[in-house]
């Protein structure tokens, strides 16, 4: 069972808003916005997005990161190395 | 009329696409993937949005900025400034 | 002559003063300052560098894509394409 | 004793290099270099940068909250919300 348990309902609402917002996107791509606005709005929308990720890697090294070293040492270093490279992934996004 | 009149089709597919990317997330969410599938994910449709983005951006450049500054030298300026200050949003995002 | 000539002291300035910081955080390193701490100034340093490209970024469109597009099109239209591509690679680092 | 220790030589000689490549950045100005390979090459140093960032944040998951969690759970979480908050700064960085 992943980490993320407990706020799963938090992390759903806010992705349904996203999905919301990129919904709004195409409305003002439809019709004709100003891109300096559109531009706007994607930058909004990538920090919500930003802020789910963030949510679940707090939640990540709370729960899986800790329970793998309690366990296994190397088990332990290995899901370190995992969330690492995952906010590398973040950073060149 | 904005510069993205062009590749309007373009920009609405992909945010179509990332729309379903979103629900795509939603339901990893919902069927308990695994946490770093999840931020792995999410950088991918981060990464699809910044793309969008920079669409958007070489278009307001070659269109809307250019033509500014035909008109009038300071409302090109004024123009420039606001382009940057939308890269700027985008790189704190 | 690149387009950031009126302001190439206040670029060196800030290079000056980044440069001073990254051995600011040899200093952190070497006198083994709290991780955290290092990576909140790693941020820090972090930014006042996306400010310098920034402030490069506003002077290239201002000067040079200007410039180009009244010379000719064609050499415009590349130099729209280059500079958006110096912004992906601003927003992939 | 910071979690970095043993990497310490590691951080320090990429930090020296990035001092340089700094240097190498007003150098690039003062000899009134092309705008968007001045801006290439802030995006790499920035890289080099968080490249320094994730290589601390990697030691400390490993060390610091791992111990703190052995050691009390309070303290455990504590610091686990610390790092997070430490790569949104990066994030936005």
């Amino acid at each position: 069972m992943p980490g993320y348990q407990l706020t799963r309902d938090d992390h759903l609402k806010r992705l349904r808003r996203i999905e919301g917002q990129v919904r709004g996107l195409q409305a003002m791509i439809e019709s004709d916005k100003y891109c300096i606005d559109v531009l706007t709005q994607i930058a909004s929308v990538t920090k919500a997005l930003q802020g789910v990720g963030l949510g679940l890697l707090d939640e990540h090294i709370r729960h899986c990161v800790r329970e793998a070293a309690e366990t296994d040492e190397h088990e332990g270093d290995a899901k370190v190395e995992e969330a690492v490279a995952a906010v590398a992934r973040l950073l060149k996004s």
